[in-house]
């Protein structure tokens, strides 16, 4: 029997329009991936006498119920205490849960208030989530033929706690096994792949095959269905190949998140280091390097070069380049890759300067104008592009199309 | 009496997670800013029966449901055929609409099929909600005590009808106005913050009183009920001055959206230039206060120094000083800011050095250990932190505490 999943959201900050809903939406497309049916979303405030009549209506269409939010106490554990009462289950008091909290608070070199220890109490039985990403832990159990998962709303944790904790417990009620691959796509856009391979996607039924527009990007979705797992990758392999040979290098990964993670890999795979020169992005590019862990082995460091004292002082960029050309020109993308380069001693620099609004500059150069550079020690490359008019937007494809181009040197080398 | 609304959402797309359910965030808002209560949010599938069964939810708990999605050929006109039949209303052919649809296929230079005029056919009686934004009007009825609104699914189109069309409609429903005030906190748990404040939340009806955990901050929600703004505005005030006293400094800013803001607002109050100098946050406290437009005026640049070679030879770090301190001490920190200050010719330049993890370093200092410096032209100040065990929330963190540091500083200037 097919299982039917719905979502529960509780917190009045969702009824006043204070934050979206994007746990639902994560949600919805992680327990699709798994072949569960999610089939409704439903919110309710922090108030226990609605929420247990949203139990209720949940009871009566769902065999899968996964709460977010209400958890933790500023809200007195609502959604735990609800859930317990209506699905008749004691709290039980775990120690081990407390010391947890009272060492989280302890690290931060905070004092735990009395409240935060009602955490510690979970439904009699449960599978507990370990929360790694906050203190509120979340849960699992089955009673009256049902599945009940609470999760904790910040996304940042329900994200984490979905991927690392519920997933397991969730693959078990999934009948059969469903593969997915993520292709990851850069420099085409949402609606040239989709009329690329909108045949294709007709046609296929298992697999399945599905373009999500991300934030300057493109990722594919590829979905076989089959009894085993050995058989679902047959079914996707083929599909992956055929993309590959049509759609070609602006694939640049499977299973990946992030043009980062693949230029981190690139570079530890050729044993290169890089460094950043950066102008509109302002750390941008830096940041996304560095969020990852252990990235020091083959990352210097970068420049912010916000006005053009930096870029002379610090970058070495010749004042009568920026008098002659500006800052936002092809020399002097050229000039602060060079220099960064030398400056922080890394093999590969990479740079960015233009115009991220919302005004154009003194020279008159449009929003959106952006050039961005890569020195290495064979030669210095520009591209010049045109962003579009929104400030994020522009900062955001600037560091995809700087890391972009990195990555492209790494792959002929 | 006052209104109670539900929101249902048609549409499979919210239910596989292809997209977030924003309109019912934008309506949220709009709708208590007009002083009507949202209690409920539903999302069903393109499913008629389940829509009807949502319907019938809905009536025995709401008296205003507004629908988003679900009108137009594509999924033929589902959400206005069920509540027409859930109502009981025939729908009426509106010639006028009719040619409405065919001109603005006309005016693409596409032809129109048949299937279109589909959604000239409304439930009779209904108020019309002329859709200048795409082609299926939106529309609302009053039957069985419950006020019906129909707005169409994409966001563009739903904000304006939601904006141009539905507004005056249920202006006439709303009884007095709802005003809220948003204090944000750093440097004070939420649980701390609640425990301080639990006893006056639980007192207070007029204005509410709530905290919502953001990503290492807290956000302290005052929300007014009356007659008109004004009155809402006066019951709010004193609660805010009372607020600000109990909790003095921690209170970074009112209705601001960072930390940032508030630290660019003082810099250009105060006519002074920041810049930075960044090991373990690796360019985010660069990358946030260039996310802001404007910010050259008071941002001078940056150094990322991931390397102890960057520190030395970009910030001036000498080689003595990281030998005998280690890269994450005290020393280093205070070294990093006076360079990056004399480098990049600023008033003021903070630092972060620290151990990001997912390792302790090379001389056994913990995860989480971070040192921020800010110097200044008087002279040079530390912190040294312990910020837990995730890689991403010591680096926002430690971003927090950097610009909290330098809001503190402003603030006596």
């Amino acid at each position: 029997m097919a299982h039917t999943v719905e979502l529960i959201a509780v917190g009045t900050e969702l009824l006043l329009g204070n934050i979206v809903n994007s746990d639902a939406q994560m949600l919805s497309r992680e327990l699709s991936a798994l072949g569960l049916n999610v089939l409704y979303h439903s919110v309710v405030g922090d108030n226990p006498g609605r929420l247990e009549q949203a139990l209720e209506i949940a009871k009566g269409r769902a065999d899968i119920i996964i709460t977010t939010g209400g958890l933790g106490p500023t809200c007195d554990d609502l959604t735990k205490q609800t859930l317990a009462k209506s699905f008749g289950k004691p709290l039980v008091f775990h120690p081990d849960i407390a010391e947890r909290i009272s060492g989280f608070f302890h690290s931060l070199g905070r004092e735990m208030t009395e409240n935060n220890l009602q955490q510690a109490e979970l439904p009699e039985g449960c599978t507990v989530f370990q929360n790694d990403w906050g203190t509120a832990p979340g849960c699992a159990f089955e009673s009256e033929g049902i599945h009940v998962l609470m999760l904790p709303g910040p996304p940042f944790e329900c994200s984490n706690m979905f991927r690392y904790r519920a997933v397991d417990y969730l693959r078990q009620l999934s009948e059969g096994a469903i593969v997915s691959r993520s292709l990851r796509i850069f420099g085409m856009g949402e609606a040239a792949v989709e009329q690329e391979l909108r045949s294709r996607m007709n046609e296929l039924t298992n697999p399945t095959l599905a373009p999500y527009a991300k934030e300057g990007e493109v990722e594919l979705r590829i979905t076989a269905k089959a009894d085993t797992d050995g058989e679902a990758q047959a079914l996707l392999a083929p599909v992956e190949q055929e993309l590959r040979e049509r759609l070609g290098d602006v694939i640049y990964g499977a299973d990946v998140s992030s043009l980062e993670e693949v230029v981190f890999g690139l570079l530890k795979e050729k044993g290169l280091t890089l460094g950043t020169a950066e102008s509109c992005t302002g750390g941008l590019i830096a940041k996304r390097i560095t969020d990852m862990a252990g990235v020091s082995a083959v990352f210097r460091g970068g420049v912010v070069s916000y006005t053009n004292a930096v870029k002379q002082n610090v970058l070495g960029v010749s004042a009568e380049l920026l008098a002659e050309h500006g800052a936002v020109s092809e020399p002097v993308a050229k000039a602060m890759a060079e220099g960064a380069r030398r400056v922080l001693g890394c093999d590969l620099a990479v740079s960015a300067t233009g115009v991220a609004g919302p005004d154009s500059d003194d020279r008159g150069n449009p929003v959106g104008l952006v050039y961005v550079a890569l020195s290495t020690p064979e030669s210095c490359t520009v591209q010049k592009l045109s962003l579009g008019a929104e400030r994020g937007r522009i900062r955001t494809t600037a560091a995809n199309y700087a890391l972009d181009l990195v990555r492209r040197y790494l792959l002929t080398k």
